[in-house]
């Protein structure tokens, strides 16, 4: 009998090596995640190196349960705490309790799992801290990418984790959306679209604006720099500005619009970026299409590694929450990131920028002229098309600093009723 | 100071946490990785979470070591042993004096790593039980996809590595060639090229034939589902008797031939192949170019995982050794692979063919009436081309028995003066 017999689709592997008393393990939170978890848990309960057994889970109110799991709900931690479980999976998702309940247990020296990422993202210094001085183990694979194990790895392999840069499709919602509207879908259709397929959630604004993705950037950098930075201190930008229109004119210059997440270490500096932008089509991520996510880790003058695979779903997060806790129960150690600091931060410093020009275009010629005169160079334009209020046209341009790009599209502003749309150009893989 | 403040490229990373005594580390073997290891390990000497010493090198001949390393080389393995030290790092390659050396350590209770895939391929089964016996922690991720960490990861998360099916493009040299050849050079030309880049050995018969694949495939099919199996009982083709035109001819019908092993469990049986296949263009392997390696884990109904990286070099390899020592001073435990059993193995059935056919070739549609005859149908033909004795053409099939396959192509041989090269069809990842 194995572990995964149980486990639709049916995977045959053998039992796992190990065996020993009951694990007990404590919920905290059982909504869409939580009772993934614990149907998963039920089960493998008797499969896995140690019987599991829920002691319980912890709910905002107890008479509204409906569904068939046979352990108790409770409002209060209390019960869950006392006595302690050999492992607490915090599920509650946001910043407060969790916060509060996940330092309650590590303070205790209970093992804690989380997939979530604010929490991670807003607390992580602190609740690494508390771990440590406590020697219980926390980890939160789940929350960056839930479907891809790849945070414990590189923590605990430091050598591996000297990296320069981290590009990262980290947003499944914002990803399907943008791949859907470059197929012709307006925003609006897409998001419903997404929505009825449980790809986003009925407030899909975290997901939409990029908090998300900088929730998880922040992770990230942490995980690999120890990198002590806020969501709040990346700079973020959503993708609800994009129609078909940018992504068709990107795809004309051969490209896509792809919402990314980007680390960068330069010197003793970093930069964190976090929105839409334009991907080369030969950029592997440039295929990263629809839910799929994905990381790439670069480091100066190698091959860089790409890691794609699934980022959200209740059963993909449930497993990687569940393999935490087996590596926990196996002796496993703490998801641990590299020691904190503050990084100086630096604007994000783009190879170029895709700019989409709307309205009562000029000459192609005589914005290409006025933009030289700042030294704006494209490298490539699309074709004028009739669009909303005039015309639409779309370019690729050379590097060039944020500051010139901003005047020379206000100077292009003070001669013709123009809209602009500016997005940074996503360097290769390989420097 | 930070243990990666002297690897070049800079990566500035905070210091490693934690410290202790010193750790000895012994080499057995100082070849082209032996020397990398030993010069990233003078690198870090003192940055790391121990301060790592070498305490030698076990060489064939002590007289003609020629570089600058400062600790001492052994023709025998006593002196290494004894006293022991906190870590052997095993880079002879090979089967033999490798697979004693390494019982030897495992037995004394020395943690061992080693990047031999030969050797983990091999007498994996025998090393993982000789580790389990003393406790003493074996690691071996440098033996698949050197430079992408995620043998050890999988190992220790049961339900990520519940797959059914693992694909990997794992032998850059074979990569490189097929990449180099499509882009018009000569087999000759391309393996030439390769070896003066250091991409090729001087012989580079065990990647060409994919017994180095076959190596790796083994290691994968007993981490992920405990097969034991040996190397020979892989089905194994190389990739010297494809040329430019079959190459040309793929992409003409939208694809690329790539070096892949596939190991896939239905119900209780399993298949593993080894050898060139042909790989849709909409497929993320397709675009495994050059010396890239990857991997991708497949479960039936999920998006699948893609893990894609350098595969080989002296100085990947080395940080990808000295990361699993890092591991291993750390109380991280072995790569623990599922619990060992012989599957039952049956014939890798491909969900179509590609078939390149060359000589006195009749019309197309005759071609098509006779394989029709056999249950063998087109999806897509190549345009005929001139070729040396005749014309080529190329034609990719539906699902389809070998026995149907053969069967038919005997027929055509029978009526007309051809050649046939058979390669499968790669399934599209997703199922």
């Amino acid at each position: 009998m194995s572990v995964l017999d149980a486990i639709a689709p049916p995977v045959e592997v053998p039992p796992i090596a190990g065996a020993g008393r009951e694990a007990r393990v404590a919920l905290l939170g059982h909504g869409l995640i939580g009772s993934a978890v614990s149907r998963l848990l039920r089960t493998i309960a008797n499969r896995g190196p140690r019987p599991l057994r829920v002691t319980g889970a912890l709910v905002r109110n107890t008479r509204v349960r409906t569904d068939d799991a046979p352990h108790p709900f409770f409002a209060s931690p209390a019960a869950l705490f006392e006595p302690a479980p050999d492992v607490v999976i915090e599920l509650l998702g946001g910043l407060e309790p969790a916060r509060t309940l996940v330092l309650d247990a590590l303070g205790r020296g209970i093992p804690v799992v989380t997939a979530n990422k604010r929490l991670v993202a807003a607390h992580g210094d602190e609740l690494v801290r508390a771990a440590a001085r406590s020697g219980a183990a926390f980890r939160y694979e789940a929350s960056v990418i839930a479907g891809v194990p790849f945070l414990g790895t590189f923590a605990a392999r430091p050598l591996a984790a000297a990296v320069n840069r981290v590009v990262a499709i980290a947003n499944g919602t914002s990803n399907y959306l943008l791949t859907r509207i470059a197929e012709g879908l307006s925003f609006a259709a897409a998001l419903d679209e997404a929505q009825r397929l449980g790809f986003a959630e009925t407030d899909p604004s975290r997901d939409i604006d990029g908090s998300d993705a900088a929730d998880k950037l922040a992770v990230l950098a942490r995980t690999f720099w120890g990198w002590s930075v806020r969501p709040n201190d990346i700079s973020t930008t959503g993708v609800s500005r994009l129609g078909a229109i940018e992504l068709s004119l990107a795809r004309e210059i051969a490209g896509s619009i792809k919402p990314v997440a980007v680390a960068q270490q330069i010197g003793g500096n970093g930069s964190l970026f976090v929105g839409p932008a334009f991907v080369a089509a030969g950029d592997p991520l440039a295929s990263i299409d629809g839910v799929l996510n994905a990381i790439r880790l670069e480091r100066t003058g190698e091959l860089p590694l790409l890691f794609s695979g699934p980022g959200a779903g209740p059963d993909v997060t449930a497993r990687t929450v569940v393999d935490d806790v087996f590596e926990i129960l196996a002796g496993g150690a703490s998801i641990r990131p590299q020691p904190a600091h503050r990084p100086t931060l630096r604007q994000h410093r783009p190879s170029g920028w895709f700019i989409s020009l709307g309205g009562s275009l000029p000459e192609t010629a005589e914005i290409a002229d006025l933009f030289g005169a700042y030294g704006l160079w494209a490298k490539r334009w699309s074709e004028p098309r009739p669009s909303t209020g005039g015309r639409t046209v779309a370019l690729l341009t050379h590097s060039c600093s944020p500051a010139a790009v901003d005047a020379a599209i206000a100077r292009l502003k003070s001669v013709a009723a123009i809209d602009a749309m500016l997005l940074p150009v996503l360097e290769a893989g390989r420097e």
